[in-house]
Order: structure tokens, then sequence, then C-alpha cells
């Protein structure tokens, strides 16, 4: 994704080629990312998960001076008909869930019934850039409602703030980290909500995003020393205080927050 | 393990090599046990870690019956050494620390500082169960020690209930889980605490037992049904309120309450 970008910065085409390859080998892997080192036991409960095809909505848009039309485009519509028909479930009130077997039906177990709300709620903004890029406003409603779907599903009405992972069935999840609050969440949430304010003028999309940036900004914004926090317990308390990490980088904040700038500066 | 002890109810001599052979995979894989696997880049920062020459302790002793004498004793000398002089850092007080480098020294990274008071506190009952069987009290008082260490080290003191994951200068842990209070590491820490009492005679062990048996059975019995939570958040609220799970097997609550019994029963 940042080589695509910067190809398209500095017009050089060692970047672009470092590019085009590795979103190829990734496309090569969509049916089995990890290859040989898959830990399912071949046969046995296979799983496709939605981590996928809905980043590939995201990185479609970000190299697509780099792929040839007819290609781009197919991979769009693939990708677009995975996160909105197969892993949004209708049958659940349009939820998306994060584990499908490969044949695209719900599974009864830890994986088939988890839930990530932030994850389907970032997809979301994906969504609506790429309804925006094909002129597509039934799409860009469609994930305006899920992102309005999968937040009232996620906050927490107890302690305020929104799940990191959930379970369909309300079973507990296998994820011993599931009630607490992560900065990434919230910051993706925010983006969705106010694309969706700018893309369709739903007035609950500005209540919801009112709501979760009081939430963000009073629990995960450190106000000694700049820089969010990552991590909050349920009840919104700081559990973990470092401000980079194994997963928290410098990645989701400042995106986040452009995002917003931009959309903002538009309304 | 399982299987040399069935050898020896059984008398029949393929579980007997079942489990011979099992303990002599273990040992070659000491020195890097997930092989081509391992995550770590050769020649960076390569660490040992506590959990082998701890569970070498516990399993030497259950399948002695299968080993020559000069192996066994081998064996046993070099677990205890790993745990009591190596992973056991008078510097830091007598913790335990959970990784070091390849010579023995400290480090200072997330896995360098971490250290996990039930695996510490578990430890300890093997040493103690080691020091009886080669009459060494020496090693009994010390594994006692470093019991009441432990626990005084890893209770939360505005909570109660001994913390999963610390870290030795007080840093955030990586384990986003690191303030639950976990099941195994307070069923264990019970074996540990009245065995260092039974066989030193030293009050603060009965002292902690106590304290540790009414934090255990106020928060993971189920009233309703038995068998314990295994999961609370740091509060001593059920977080997960399964019986079973990836983790959670039918493993440490009845080895901890037969353990106890066993020394209740001799008191």
């Amino acid at each position: 994704m940042a080589f695509g970008q910067l190809s398209l910065a500095t017009g050089n085409q060692e970047y672009a080629d470092i590019a085009k390859k590795t979103f190829e080998i990734i496309l090569s892997k969509v049916d089995n990312p990890k290859g040989k080192w898959n830990k399912l036991h071949p046969g046995t409960r296979n799983l496709k998960n939605f981590a996928l095809p809905m980043i590939l909505c995201n990185l479609a848009l970000e190299i697509e001076h780099l792929l040839p039309a007819g290609y781009l485009e197919q991979t769009m519509e693939t990708c677009i008909h995975e996160v909105m028909d197969v892993f949004c479930r209708p049958e659940l009130g349009g939820i998306i869930v994060e584990n499908v077997d490969v044949d695209g039906n719900l599974v009864d177990c830890f994986e088939g019934r988890q839930v990530t709300p932030g994850h389907a709620i970032e997809a979301m903004w994906f969504i609506m850039d790429l309804g925006k890029r094909l002129n597509r406003q039934d799409l860009i409603e469609k994930a305006k409602d899920i992102t309005l779907t999968m937040i009232s599903y996620g906050w927490d009405k107890e302690y305020g703030g929104i799940y990191y992972f959930m379970d369909r069935n309300g079973c507990p999840p296998q994820q011993l980290e599931w009630d607490q609050k992560l900065w990434w969440v919230h910051i993706e949430t925010l983006i969705s909500l106010l694309k969706g304010y700018q893309l369709t003028e739903d007035k609950k999309c500005l209540e919801w995003f009112e709501k979760v940036h009081d939430y963000a900004w009073t629990h995960f914004k450190d106000s000694k020393y700049p820089e969010w926090f990552g991590y909050l317990n349920r009840r919104g308390e700081v559990l973990l205080p470092l401000k980079g990490g194994k997963w928290k980088g410098c990645f989701h904040v400042p995106r986040g927050l452009y995002q917003c700038w931009k959309v903002l500066e538009q309304l």
C-alpha cells in the first residue's frame, strides 16, 4: 500500500513494481493465506476469514493506478460481494461475522460465532470509498446501515465503548481480551460514521459520531503526553499505558485523524 | 506423563515405551524446542524459557521408573540448577523471570522482563517434591522461600488474587490479559503453600494458604453448577463463564485438589 502511493508521489517505477508484485502474491494466497503453515487440519472445518476481502477493498483503491482496469474491477466486485453478501448476514440482523465455511455458511464454533465490531465497522468506510469510486449510492447506503447496526450491536451499554470481540450467540468468546476497549476500533469507527453522514446525511451517524468521539477523547487521550493510549479495560480505565507496542504502531491514529479532517473540511 | 503412570499401573510395556520415547524427544529439543518453526531470527536475541526445565522437574519424577538411574539424576540436577540458579534472580530479590539469554543473563525486552507468578510458584512444589526425593532439606527451604517471595510479589494489593503476567521493571507487559486472575495460578499456589508448610512448618505458608484459599473459593467457584470458572477480571468478576475451553481442561483443578487432600491428610 505504501509502495503504491510512493510510486504515485515519486513516479519511481521500482516502487510501482514492488507494490504490484506484492498485490499479486496476496491474491495468489487468497484460498490458503498461510500455505503449509496453516494450522487447520485439511478436511476438518475449513473456514475463510473476513480479513482478506476486507483489506483488499482498501488496498485495491490505493494501488488502482498500477492495475489493469478489467483486473481491478473484477477484484473490487469480488471483494464487495464477499464483504456485503457472504460475511454480512441478514439472518443475524445484518451483522458481520469473522469466519464462515468455504461455501459461505455459518459455523457453530468459537471462530464461526466470532464478531469483531471494529473490524466490520472499519470495512464499511472502505466500502463507502468504493461506492464513491464506482458511483454506487446503494452500496454507500448499505455500508452506512451496517455501520449503524454494528455500532449499536458492539456498544457496551453498561460502561460505554465498543467491545473488541463478541460471540453472536452470546457464548463466551475464545479471546481473553474480549471486553477490552481498543484505540483502533474507536478511531476507525469515527471515520465510518463521519463518511456515512457525509455521503448519506443520516443524522444517526452524527449522533453516534458525537458519542464515540466523546468516549474516545475522554478515555484514550493521555492528557500529559500526547498520543493515545491503546488498551483500556471494560470500564474504560487504562490497562496498558504503552503508546506503542507489538500491535499498536503509528498507523491507525494518524490515518484516522487525517480521514476525519478531510471529511470535516468538506462538510 | 500419563503414559508413564499408566505403564506403572498396568505393567504394560507399550505404555512405558511411548513415555520413554516422548521424554527422549523432549530432551533432544531442549536447545531449540520449535526447531525450524522457531520464530526468532537466528543470532538476534536468543532466549531460553523457564517452561521446559520447570516442567521437566515434575516429569522426571513421574517417569522415574522408566529411566536409567544415572541419566535420571543428571536430568534432575540440570533442571534444579536451571530453575533455582538461572531463572531465579537474587539481584531481583529472588523472583523468577520467564526468559534469560542463552548465557543465563537478564535481558531488557518484553520477554526478558516477563514474570509469571503462577508459573514460578507451581515450579516450587515440583522442586519440593524433588527435595523430598533427594532428601535435600536445603532445596525444600529455598523453594518455600521463593514461593513466599513470588506470592507476595504477585498478589494484587488492591483487588486481591494473583496477577497473570507482570513486568519486573513495572513496565506494561506485552500480554493484554496480564491483570486477569486465572484458576490454575491459584490452585497451583495452594499446593505449593501447603507443601511448604508441611515440609518446613513455616507459619507464613499457612497464613498465605488461608488468604489464597478464601480468594479462590469465593471467586472461582460456581455456586450453581460445580467446577471452577477459569477467568476473572482484575476485580475478581467472572470474565468468561466457560468451564472448559482452548486452555482450560480438566487438568489443574483435580490435580490440585488431589495434591492438597493428600498433604492435608498427613498434617
